[in-house]
């Protein structure tokens, strides 16, 4: 069942912001059909579910696309050469104020790649330890604790609305029922 | 622990190719910060779980930000107008083949929203018949059944690696559970 893959005939950037570059990528089909299409250029980022014993830790942020605040992971970009734990552990002592023990690595995810490459490593970071590290905010974060017994009531929350979170906390839910 | 939201102080646009828009948002956070912030400008999605008794329906697609070709549900643009359910099935015409008697709004998921306001309608489709349309691919789809007791072992598919098809299968699996 295995397609042949469409042959890449040139990449090209059509537009540039600060933040985000496009790319315009002229293919050919296997079947001979010549199609252009755009992608966004993205990076790594980690997201890290954070946990004590009894407990996870949330972020409460400010989200510029959809204009609200939202209840999700911790999450930010990696660094250049950063290795995945590291990063992990760098942003939940930015963001929560803690540093782990243990960071397990659970699997790399992409975020929409029918229109880009960004990618996001999901990280279980447990074994916690009070460490803050100043990170780039414009405001103060709030930490939302919430108890590892609420976890399916997470799943309804209104500020839970990230296919990234809503899947963390499954990912959690997996963990945490392989654990025991 | 309700904080105010940012104001808006200006958006402009600021990059514009076929596919994307992107604007520079002028934001003060309610301790005077000042910011600018990029987002892209997004539109609505649906992604289709087509279900009969005994299998899922799946379609292998090359995805562009990513070169490589990836195992997921059924997804598309919703048109001008259309409503959430009539898009799935148009959708799930195109791509697999088959119009479904019951379709199942699940919930809408954020894909980016710190940097996109884009979002899809995640739709549970059964009770299906055959019915075609034809969609715009630039080759044809492949349509892969699995059956729903192998639910568990898509989880770790190598072509299934998209947030929301992650998430996709764990609806899908609290859908199944409820209906047992």
């Amino acid at each position: 069942m295995t397609k042949s893959k469409p042959k890449i005939l040139s990449v090209k950037t059509v537009a540039n912001s600060r933040l985000f570059k496009t790319e315009e990528v002229k293919l050919e089909f296997a079947n001979g059909e010549k199609v252009a299409f755009e992608r966004l250029c993205g990076s790594g980022a980690v997201m890290v579910i954070a946990i004590s014993e009894t407990d996870m830790f949330l972020i409460r942020e400010y989200a510029v696309g959809v204009e609200r605040y939202l209840l999700g992971f911790v999450k930010g970009r990696l660094e250049q050469g950063e290795a995945i734990e590291q990063g992990a552990n760098r942003e939940i002592q930015e963001e929560i104020g803690f540093a782990a023990n243990k960071l397990e690595f659970i699997r790399t995810v992409a975020v929409a790649p029918g229109y880009t490459n960004f990618h996001t490593h999901i990280v279980i970071a447990s074994e916690l330890y009070p460490s803050r590290i100043s990170g780039d905010e414009p405001e103060e974060l709030e930490v939302i604790k919430v108890p590892l017994s609420d976890i399916d009531q997470l799943l309804d929350h209104p500020e839970v609305i990230e296919s990234r979170s809503l899947l963390g906390i499954y990912l959690l839910k997996d963990w945490l029922a392989k654990k025991d």
